[in-house]
């Protein structure tokens, strides 16, 4: 039954590579995802987030085999209701608004959950497609609503003196992910995606992460990097989905949280223009971690670019 | 067989984290490993780096399980002869000199392979251990070198407005490796060896990795950190056994080198005083990357170390 899913993400990613508008493909995926659930997994809940607020997750199961936790309030489980909010969300993009800030949140996490929970079941190896499919939605949905702007994913870093940087990939271990294979290119910093202004030669860097778990260096050190490089031309966005991660023995949720590290990272690495999440996990919502770095809304995302872009076009 | 090994790993730990003495257990270790495979494992030649220049690689096997490649003109293969080099070590080290700088680098390098070769044929899924186990052998060394220096892994960092920072790692994945936890604390700079002098306040931060791999931004993320909260008071000496790897397909062992990353990270994220090896790669030790950052064999670690913080103490 994943066979079908995973045929149309190929489908849909080599679409999004090439340059063309794989918004529809990534979306109609979602559905495509949702109705495979309904038809051979079990939708039902698993536990709470012991909070506060306490918050209920559930989980797709399917011969023992359990997903990810996720959130119902925030997931379209109904496949008619879903695809109606999808074409929404089309029309929202065409007509560079956000539209409903809640229908884009929910659309956003349903077309991306709906895909993490079939993979969990049916296809748990496959850890990191799940993330690329994340990419390739956000990447198309910012295609259509950006059509001035260039995407790209890696930003040429110069100057460093040192011969094959180009064959450096060659030589990296054939089972890294790729997350690592990202980070090992050494004549670039290559990200998830950036938008960048051709006019004035500015862009906005969002790497995004299904979750960020121990990864969460990578983005920080990234901007370091391009602050170095080129002062004031880049600032990063980083895009998330969610914190969480089951706890079977208790049969809770928890939200994985590195406030802590976060606020050193921003404070004495480099600064991010904000976090952003589908699912905010409560302890990054406090007021404290707020005054350090802003940690919003999805939805809030696309706008902030654009504030962002114009902001430096203006100056 | 392991089950020895991984006791007297655990009670050489223990006693280095209480900060007793442990060079002398750690270097047993070594000699127990040696012994452990002499009995029940086969040493032989897997094959070469293609080079130039090629270098002959062997590995250990055991009931069809192959060990990680070693470089045999670095390994003691003889106990008898390891026994005597150890002990001469140990003298060295009591004197407060390097001793002979081969012998330096055979014995760090024979103990430390010896412990991951019985690892990688006899308990591959602890792929930890070996990495402490070379961080309680050089930390137990330095102890003993430099018994007016105090060993620290963490550096605390101040002022980072975020409540329940020390809590942080109750919440982190149970299923997290070690370096994953290392790297989630958010209140401190959390390395494998710190070397700090108490009347100057100044430290040397000794990342130890038995290689890199992906991890390679951690100790330049860290030094930015260091740099950014406490600028001139700490420098850090990258120290590494070697960066190989089996490919069983051609039956040749690769070094996995990033040099363009090493000089983006050295150039834009933080400058580290050095890279060292026992078995430095190839790529590493040509002129175009020891333009950007000097690569050394592990013996002139404790050396530069030594000067860096006399150095400072002197100003």
């Amino acid at each position: 039954m994943i066979t079908n899913v995973a045929k149309s993400f190929a489908a849909a990613k080599k679409k999004y590579d090439r340059g063309d508008d794989a918004l529809g493909d990534a979306l109609a995926l979602g559905g495509t995802c949702l109705a495979t659930l309904h038809a051979h997994a079990t939708f039902r809940r698993f536990g709470l987030f012991a909070g506060p607020p306490q918050i209920e997750y559930w989980v797709a199961e399917d011969a023992g085999a359990l997903s990810r936790p996720y959130r119902p309030d925030l997931f379209i489980q109904d496949p008619a209701e879903f695809a109606r909010e999808a074409e929404a969300f089309v029309d929202d993009m065409r007509r560079r608004t956000n539209g409903d800030p809640d229908r884009f949140d929910r659309v956003v996490y349903t077309t991306v959950t709906a895909f993490c929970l079939c993979y969990d079941v049916w296809k748990p190896k496959s850890r990191k497609t799940p993330g690329t499919f994340f990419e390739v939605l956000i990447g198309s949905a910012a295609r259509v609503r950006f059509p001035g702007l260039a995407l790209t994913k890696h930003i040429p870093i110069k100057a460093v003196p040192v011969d094959d940087v180009v064959d450096e990939m060659v030589e990296v271990d054939p089972g890294a992910d790729e997350d690592t294979v990202e980070a090992l290119q050494g004549d670039s910093v290559s990200t998830d995606l950036v938008l960048a202004d051709p006019e004035t030669d500015r862009g906005a860097v969002i790497p995004l992460k299904i979750t960020t778990r121990e990864r969460i260096v990578q983005p920080f050190a990234h901007q370091r990097i391009l602050d170095s490089a080129y002062p004031g031309r880049f600032a990063s966005f980083l895009a998330c989905m969610s914190e969480v991660q089951r706890d079977d023995n208790s049969g809770t949720v928890k939200q994985i949280c590195v406030p802590g590290t976060v606020a050193l990272f921003q404070k004495h690495l480099a600064s991010l223009n904000g976090l952003y999440y589908c699912d905010i996990p409560v302890r990054y919502a406090r007021a404290d971690l707020g005054a350090v770095i802003d940690v919003k809304p999805l939805h809030r995302l696309f706008d902030d670019v654009e504030a962002h872009l114009d902001a430096q076009s203006a100056s």
